[in-house]
């Protein structure tokens, strides 16, 4: 290769960076926003603010139109760049992702709309509307640092977050059978919880493209306990 | 370009025909396999077969495991074929359908699920079961004949399921109101048939996508009677 075409070269793969590193910084600035999103979704369930509620249901739309953008800016870098290996991969788990997050966006539109259905507080989904919040901020962390440890812990959240989830929905259907005047809000709760629930699988799904992309293992559908194995540096009180 | 040469390309050529439809057709098995799924899920829910119901939950993970499987085919081509324009299109589609597709597998099995704690019959989602297999039928036809018209059917579909789900489940809450012994059987039908809705979306999805594939158009977050307008031989009916 002549001096000339190297510096072609260079220059192209240089711009091929920036687009991926434009790609990438995309999709995490539409996690910020979801996060955003499920986090005043919570905080007005928990408060029962149907003013906040109002306003997320208002701004539905803004995730999806960011989700259309990166699958087109994906589908733009495959046609154009043709990537290879950890490139390759990259895009694909993009174009995957988005689509969770648009997922995860809905899922705080539910609560929204729960919240406005029930006039009143929920407060008995506080607790697992903080963990998954919690959880939600891990994974995106964990995907900006391509950290499959940190993207472990999202994992096993996930399974405590679960059985959480049953729990309370446990104890609210005690209420309803003890007083019926509170089957409707008791259930606007309960679909509030499950959304939550929803949105903590999501966030585990990113935290297994997380542990796909800085290893190259697939632990979908694995136990916690079992995807540790898979990641060398996990510490021994995650498994 | 030489005889041998155009003999390599079109050798190349078939070879990748032949491996893009070998995926298209394991799309389909799967969609095949989601969609007997989903049958077998609701008839166990409208008879109260707690048999059925539990041969659903043992074959789970047949259908993830296909998911995977096309997810590696997928990056495979990609890296492999490099392929552009409409080929693109479809492999970029098949990697997110396969997804959809897992998740409709995942309602199946929530469904069988609640009929194991139902124990007796879900007879009241009866009607939305089977308009919701009839849709994910359709929108899997409408793929495999890449139909655009038979797609935007699905789009609006999903807007009836979406008020009849709404419907049943206020007879149901009101059931509950006035009897607190039918709250769990309630809530475990309730569940399904919001497992139903959820499915009921996804295979509107799939409609999208088909639409996208036939015409190149992005139909997502549009209602029915606004994606019409992008599928010229929509007959008027449907718009």
């Amino acid at each position: 290769m002549n001096g000339k075409e190297a510096g072609y070269t260079q220059h192209i793969s240089a711009q091929f960076n920036r687009e991926l590193e434009e790609l990438k910084n995309r999709l995490l600035t539409m996690g910020g926003l979801v996060e955003r999103q499920l986090a005043l979704a919570v905080d007005a369930l928990v408060r029962g603010d149907t003013g906040v509620a109002q306003g997320i249901l208002d701004e539905d739309g803004s995730v999806d139109a960011m989700e259309m953008a990166i699958d087109e800016q994906c589908a733009r870098i495959l046609a154009r760049r043709q990537p290879a290996a950890s490139d390759l991969r990259l895009v694909i788990a993009i174009g995957k992702l988005d689509t969770e997050l648009a997922r995860i966006g809905d899922e705080a539109v539910e609560i929204a709309r729960q919240v406005l259905r029930l006039s009143g507080s929920g407060a008995a989904a506080a607790a697992l509307g903080r963990r998954v919040c919690d959880m939600l901020r891990a994974a995106l962390d964990a995907l900006a640092r391509l950290d499959p440890v940190q993207a472990l812990t999202v994992l096993r959240e996930q399974e405590v977050a679960e059985r959480e989830c049953g729990r309370s929905q446990r104890e609210l259907v005690a209420v309803m059978h003890r007083d019926a005047q509170q089957i409707d809000a008791g259930l606007c709760v309960i679909w509030a919880l499950q959304a939550l629930a929803r949105v903590s699988a999501r966030a585990r799904g990113i935290a297994e493209y997380v542990i796909y992309l800085a290893l190259g293992r697939d632990v979908r559908h694995l136990a916690a306990s079992e995807a540790a194995a898979c990641v060398p540096d996990a510490p021994a009180g995650l498994s």
